[in-house]
């Protein structure tokens, strides 16, 4: 799948082209792999435009970027065993050849599906372990509130906060994605976002104010939580979905973080890879308790990508966005402990 | 002195009166004080509006809250020598007859006025030594930049930068300020902000970007700095003047902040009360060495207490803002020593 136009706002499928973009042979130090799950994230949205962090654009005609869980067909000169998986960024292919220097073997825990590597076990859920233990650091008896709860982030935030014995509270865009974030991801309470009286319920979710919140969506929302901070808040700033599809840049009232004594911290998830470990080992145990559950909006076909993507940007998934790209991976995937949300 | 008018914007000397409101004899734990020395703070512009933290608006009529340094006049019941120093919360007036358990003994080293006590070994110091420990912690390399460089916050900040190994930059409203910020106050390097091309010399002035930040400043100078965070990079708000004259909030963009993976501070400088005897300590030293100098901005008689302020409000002070009360408080502090920029 190519770029063929710059989205305008949120990215639309006719920004997108399926076609052949042909595979060479892997040469030295290179791996042949065939994509089997592939991650949609957010932070793509800004590559197609203008640029994500130091990262330039893409330019049109590229592939798309993107992570995947990926199948060993050629090895080349690597030790890599044709047949396994492992964790590669092939963009948005069928097929790949990618640096085996860069490729790092899949391993979850029993039960679990390998796609679970790129949600809970991957980098979401590292970005919502290293919010938590780095910038939130919950005590028993806080609140941390959470937007795009139900998202690949705030989906593995709510059952950390709770675990540090808060009270862990999601926003969300919708009352199905509310029933999804109590009954399913190990949150507290839920408030939908786009209710006229939000705030009000807001307010009830967190009668002791709020002291620490991951920050994952609008201007209006980050408003609203800024203004019901508790003394000493901690609140990390994990991404903004307004600049993404192309509103004006989100802003933090000065005054608010000054009346709170708070502390904001900005997330770019590569400043804590050093966590990894023990981010496995404590994401495994909370969805091996059930305490979490993996919740996947899962797509079949490589051709549903841009529409997956489109839908993720407009916060229509619930659970982090995974594409079978062939449909027996979809089926290699299939587990009792899964619940699906796909359309 | 008490407030008859709102301010609207910055505060102008017509909103405020000067006239005799009565003096009642000491109660019980009370303690007449004769003031000498009064402290002019940004942060009372906004209980002259709407109210400063959890604080409520002053009403008409009531005479303007300040700390001052005062004589001991009549102890009552306490051990309070008749004759000694105290800092106390006095407000903007002559003779004041205060609580003896709120005041403190004003203990400064030898060759310094007494006035000391309100500015660099006074709250503002403080304010600045926590910005500094707390907040900014500085390492030997990095580049510090602080806004209203030549203001009471802002004086002590530089030599305390530099003292880590920091390169200190001051960002300031003049010429004669950046002369005052480099030749007396420590810094490194000075830009005017009011200078068409200041980004380009803010971009000279921190070859490395900018790893500490304090803002003291307005919305263009938050702008400004925030674009050139270096990764990592921690930033203390430690003032808004845009708020204290009117203007709309002061707004921190949330990409800046995330891509420099930068940490911001509320500061509230009574949750460092803890950092006194270190602040004293270490300030002392720093003036005592010379790298500091004292810099206040004196005035001479309580009636130029709200011309005084306006000027502050307005950025025209160089150094902490000090009104001698009486013109013999003023002698008294006369000291070789010290700088005036008195006008």
């Amino acid at each position: 799948v190519t770029l063929v136009r710059r989205p305008v706002g949120a990215p639309v499928p006719e920004d997108f082209a399926l076609g052949d973009v042909g595979l060479e042979d892997p040469g030295r130090g290179q791996v042949r792999v065939r994509v089997r799950s592939l991650s949609l994230d957010p932070y793509v949205r800004s590559l197609l435009g203008s640029g994500h962090l130091a990262e330039a654009a893409l330019p049109l005609g590229s592939v798309v970027p993107g992570r995947s869980v990926a199948e060993v067909v050629d090895p080349g000169d690597s030790a890599h065993p044709p047949g396994s998986l492992v964790l590669a960024e092939t963009g948005w292919r069928s097929d790949a050849v990618v640096d085996s220097a860069a490729l790092r073997p899949v391993v979850v825990p029993a039960g679990l599906p390998p796609s679970v590597a790129l949600g809970a076990l991957g980098m979401p859920g590292l970005t919502a372990y290293a919010a938590h233990v780095r910038h939130l650091r919950p005590r028993p008896g806080d609140t941390v509130v959470v937007s795009a709860a139900t998202g690949g982030v705030g989906s593995v935030s709510g059952a950390l906060a709770r675990r540090a014995g808060a009270r862990a509270v999601a926003i969300v865009g919708s009352r199905e994605k509310a029933e999804v974030a109590t009954a399913r991801l190990g949150y507290d309470a839920a408030v939908v976002r786009t209710d006229p009286r939000w705030l009000d319920a807001l307010d009830e979710a967190c009668p002791d104010r709020i002291h620490g919140y991951a920050h994952l969506a609008d201007q209006a929302t980050l408003d609203g939580v800024m203004e019901r901070l508790a003394a000493g808040a901690r609140v990390s700033l994990v991404g903004v979905i307004d600049q993404n599809n192309g509103a004006p840049a989100t802003r933090l009232r000065v005054g608010a973080v000054m009346v709170a004594r708070a502390t904001v911290h900005g997330m770019v998830v590569h400043d804590h890879l050093d966590l990894t470990d023990d981010h496995v080992r404590e994401v495994s145990d909370l969805l091996g308790e059930g305490v979490l559950e993996l919740l996947e909006d899962t797509h079949v076909g490589l051709a549903r990508a841009p529409e997956a993507f489109s839908r993720l940007l407009l916060g229509r998934n619930v659970g982090k966005v995974v594409v079978h790209v062939h449909p027996e991976s979809s089926r290699s995937t299939e587990h009792p402990s899964q619940p699906r949300s796909s359309t």
